[in-house]
Protein backbone atom coordinates (compact mmCIF):
# COMPACT_ATOMS: atom_id res chain seq x y z
CA UNK A 1 0.00 0.00 0.00
CA UNK A 2 1.34 3.07 -0.75
CA UNK A 3 3.18 6.22 1.61
CA UNK A 4 0.64 8.49 3.52
CA UNK A 5 -2.59 5.94 3.59
CA UNK A 6 -4.02 5.08 6.97
CA UNK A 7 -3.19 1.57 8.12
CA UNK A 8 -5.36 -0.36 10.75
CA UNK A 9 -4.23 -3.42 12.26
CA UNK A 10 -5.79 -5.85 14.22
CA UNK A 11 -3.72 -7.66 16.66
CA UNK A 12 -4.45 -10.97 18.57
CA UNK A 13 -1.82 -11.56 20.57
CA UNK A 14 -0.93 -15.08 21.57
CA UNK A 15 -2.12 -16.24 25.45
CA UNK A 16 -2.35 -19.19 27.02
CA UNK A 17 -6.20 -20.39 26.58
CA UNK A 18 -6.19 -18.58 23.21
CA UNK A 19 -7.52 -19.42 20.12
CA UNK A 20 -7.46 -18.36 17.06
CA UNK A 21 -9.57 -19.83 14.20
CA UNK A 22 -7.73 -18.86 11.07
CA UNK A 23 -9.62 -20.67 8.67
CA UNK A 24 -12.68 -18.94 9.39
CA UNK A 25 -11.33 -15.49 9.64
CA UNK A 26 -9.84 -15.68 6.06
CA UNK A 27 -12.82 -17.04 4.56
CA UNK A 28 -15.73 -15.67 6.24
CA UNK A 29 -14.73 -12.87 8.33
CA UNK A 30 -12.93 -11.27 5.94
CA UNK A 31 -15.79 -11.41 3.32
CA UNK A 32 -17.97 -10.05 6.22
CA UNK A 33 -15.69 -7.11 6.57
CA UNK A 34 -14.87 -6.17 3.15
CA UNK A 35 -18.75 -6.19 2.30
CA UNK A 36 -19.60 -4.04 5.00
CA UNK A 37 -16.66 -1.49 4.39
CA UNK A 38 -17.09 -1.01 0.48
CA UNK A 39 -14.82 0.95 -1.54
CA UNK A 40 -13.61 2.68 1.28
CA UNK A 41 -11.40 -0.71 1.91
CA UNK A 42 -8.43 0.25 -0.22
CA UNK A 43 -6.88 -3.31 0.64
CA UNK A 44 -6.23 -5.98 3.06
CA UNK A 45 -3.21 -8.56 4.34
CA UNK A 46 -3.05 -11.37 6.80
CA UNK A 47 -0.33 -12.68 8.71
CA UNK A 48 0.28 -15.65 11.04
CA UNK A 49 2.75 -15.55 13.73
CA UNK A 50 5.39 -18.48 12.55
CA UNK A 51 8.17 -17.99 16.15
CA UNK A 52 7.05 -20.29 18.77
CA UNK A 53 7.14 -16.86 20.88
CA UNK A 54 5.51 -14.60 18.54
CA UNK A 55 3.50 -11.58 20.15
CA UNK A 56 0.68 -12.57 17.91
CA UNK A 57 -1.62 -15.46 16.95
CA UNK A 58 -2.57 -13.20 13.76
CA UNK A 59 -2.34 -9.91 12.60
CA UNK A 60 -5.25 -8.20 10.16
CA UNK A 61 -4.38 -5.20 8.76
CA UNK A 62 -6.64 -2.99 6.50
CA UNK A 63 -5.65 0.22 4.28
CA UNK A 64 -7.86 3.57 4.36
CA UNK A 65 -7.05 6.71 2.49
CA UNK A 66 -7.03 8.81 5.50
CA UNK A 67 -8.00 8.46 9.43
CA UNK A 68 -11.82 9.63 8.45
CA UNK A 69 -12.33 7.35 5.99
CA UNK A 70 -11.74 4.59 8.39
CA UNK A 71 -14.10 5.82 10.63
CA UNK A 72 -16.63 6.43 8.41
CA UNK A 73 -16.82 3.18 7.24
CA UNK A 74 -16.14 1.53 10.12
CA UNK A 75 -18.70 3.31 12.49
CA UNK A 76 -21.72 2.15 10.98
CA UNK A 77 -20.66 -1.15 11.12
CA UNK A 78 -18.69 -1.78 14.18
CA UNK A 79 -20.86 -3.86 16.22
CA UNK A 80 -21.79 -6.17 13.25
CA UNK A 81 -17.98 -6.40 12.61
CA UNK A 82 -16.81 -7.01 15.97
CA UNK A 83 -19.83 -9.55 16.73
CA UNK A 84 -18.49 -11.76 14.73
CA UNK A 85 -15.29 -12.19 16.50
CA UNK A 86 -16.52 -15.04 18.98
CA UNK A 87 -17.27 -16.95 15.86
CA UNK A 88 -13.35 -17.33 15.18
CA UNK A 89 -11.46 -16.43 18.73
CA UNK A 90 -11.29 -15.77 22.42
CA UNK A 91 -8.52 -13.09 21.72
CA UNK A 92 -10.13 -9.00 22.73
CA UNK A 93 -7.51 -7.92 20.19
CA UNK A 94 -5.51 -4.64 20.17
CA UNK A 95 -6.17 -2.27 18.18
CA UNK A 96 -3.38 0.45 16.11
CA UNK A 97 -3.97 3.20 13.39
CA UNK A 98 -1.08 3.98 12.02
CA UNK A 99 -0.16 6.31 8.71
CA UNK A 100 2.38 4.40 6.32
CA UNK A 101 5.66 6.30 5.72
CA UNK A 102 8.01 4.12 3.82
CA UNK B 1 3.88 -7.82 -0.76
CA UNK B 2 2.96 -11.47 -1.61
CA UNK B 3 1.23 -14.67 -0.54
CA UNK B 4 3.17 -16.97 1.08
CA UNK B 5 6.32 -14.45 1.92
CA UNK B 6 7.87 -14.25 5.58
CA UNK B 7 7.03 -10.92 6.90
CA UNK B 8 9.56 -9.56 10.06
CA UNK B 9 7.46 -7.57 12.49
CA UNK B 10 9.52 -5.12 14.41
CA UNK B 11 7.25 -3.36 17.24
CA UNK B 12 8.16 -0.27 19.15
CA UNK B 13 5.48 -0.36 22.06
CA UNK B 14 4.23 3.04 23.30
CA UNK B 15 5.02 3.49 26.85
CA UNK B 16 5.66 6.62 29.65
CA UNK B 17 9.39 7.90 29.44
CA UNK B 18 9.86 5.59 25.71
CA UNK B 19 11.16 8.31 22.37
CA UNK B 20 11.44 7.31 19.28
CA UNK B 21 13.37 9.44 16.42
CA UNK B 22 11.31 8.44 13.47
CA UNK B 23 13.34 11.00 11.52
CA UNK B 24 16.63 8.85 11.96
CA UNK B 25 14.55 5.40 11.97
CA UNK B 26 13.33 6.15 7.99
CA UNK B 27 16.49 7.94 6.95
CA UNK B 28 19.09 6.22 8.42
CA UNK B 29 18.26 2.73 10.00
CA UNK B 30 16.81 1.59 7.15
CA UNK B 31 19.46 2.23 4.99
CA UNK B 32 21.87 0.44 6.98
CA UNK B 33 19.45 -2.56 7.98
CA UNK B 34 18.92 -2.34 3.49
CA UNK B 35 22.97 -2.27 3.06
CA UNK B 36 23.29 -5.23 5.46
CA UNK B 37 20.49 -7.34 4.92
CA UNK B 38 21.32 -6.90 0.60
CA UNK B 39 18.66 -8.95 -1.67
CA UNK B 40 17.56 -10.99 0.89
CA UNK B 41 14.95 -8.23 1.73
CA UNK B 42 12.35 -8.22 -0.80
CA UNK B 43 10.51 -5.06 0.62
CA UNK B 44 10.01 -3.22 3.76
CA UNK B 45 7.40 -0.59 4.90
CA UNK B 46 7.16 2.00 8.12
CA UNK B 47 4.01 2.80 9.74
CA UNK B 48 3.70 5.46 12.43
CA UNK B 49 1.50 5.02 15.17
CA UNK B 50 -1.81 7.78 15.44
CA UNK B 51 -4.25 6.86 17.63
CA UNK B 52 -3.77 8.62 21.37
CA UNK B 53 -4.07 4.75 22.81
CA UNK B 54 -1.92 3.31 20.08
CA UNK B 55 0.06 0.27 21.21
CA UNK B 56 3.08 0.90 18.89
CA UNK B 57 4.71 4.26 18.67
CA UNK B 58 6.47 2.97 15.47
CA UNK B 59 6.07 -0.59 13.21
CA UNK B 60 9.14 -1.82 10.72
CA UNK B 61 8.24 -4.71 8.38
CA UNK B 62 10.91 -6.59 6.21
CA UNK B 63 9.54 -8.97 3.34
CA UNK B 64 11.89 -12.53 3.16
CA UNK B 65 11.22 -15.41 1.07
CA UNK B 66 11.12 -17.40 3.73
CA UNK B 67 12.21 -17.95 7.21
CA UNK B 68 15.36 -19.22 5.94
CA UNK B 69 15.85 -16.65 4.00
CA UNK B 70 15.62 -13.80 7.06
CA UNK B 71 17.59 -15.30 9.50
CA UNK B 72 20.56 -16.60 7.13
CA UNK B 73 20.53 -12.39 6.35
CA UNK B 74 19.83 -11.18 9.42
CA UNK B 75 22.07 -13.34 11.64
CA UNK B 76 25.49 -12.82 10.71
CA UNK B 77 24.08 -8.66 10.96
CA UNK B 78 22.39 -9.09 14.25
CA UNK B 79 24.57 -7.80 16.43
CA UNK B 80 25.06 -4.12 14.33
CA UNK B 81 21.59 -3.84 13.76
CA UNK B 82 20.52 -3.96 17.02
CA UNK B 83 23.69 -1.95 17.99
CA UNK B 84 21.96 0.78 15.95
CA UNK B 85 18.75 0.93 18.49
CA UNK B 86 19.92 3.56 21.56
CA UNK B 87 20.37 5.57 18.17
CA UNK B 88 16.70 6.27 17.80
CA UNK B 89 14.82 5.14 20.58
CA UNK B 90 14.93 3.49 24.28
CA UNK B 91 12.02 0.60 23.04
CA UNK B 92 13.19 -2.72 23.24
CA UNK B 93 11.07 -3.78 20.00
CA UNK B 94 8.96 -7.26 19.92
CA UNK B 95 9.74 -9.06 17.05
CA UNK B 96 7.08 -11.05 15.17
CA UNK B 97 7.86 -13.84 12.33
CA UNK B 98 4.71 -14.26 10.55
CA UNK B 99 3.68 -15.71 7.15
CA UNK B 100 1.61 -13.54 5.01
CA UNK B 101 -1.59 -15.43 3.99
CA UNK B 102 -3.76 -12.71 2.46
Amino acid sequence: MKKGMTKVSVLYANGEGKTFDMDYYCNKHLAIVGNLLGDALKGATVEQGLNSDAPFAAMGNMYFESPEAFEQAFGPHAEEIMGDLPNFTNIEPKIQVSKVLV
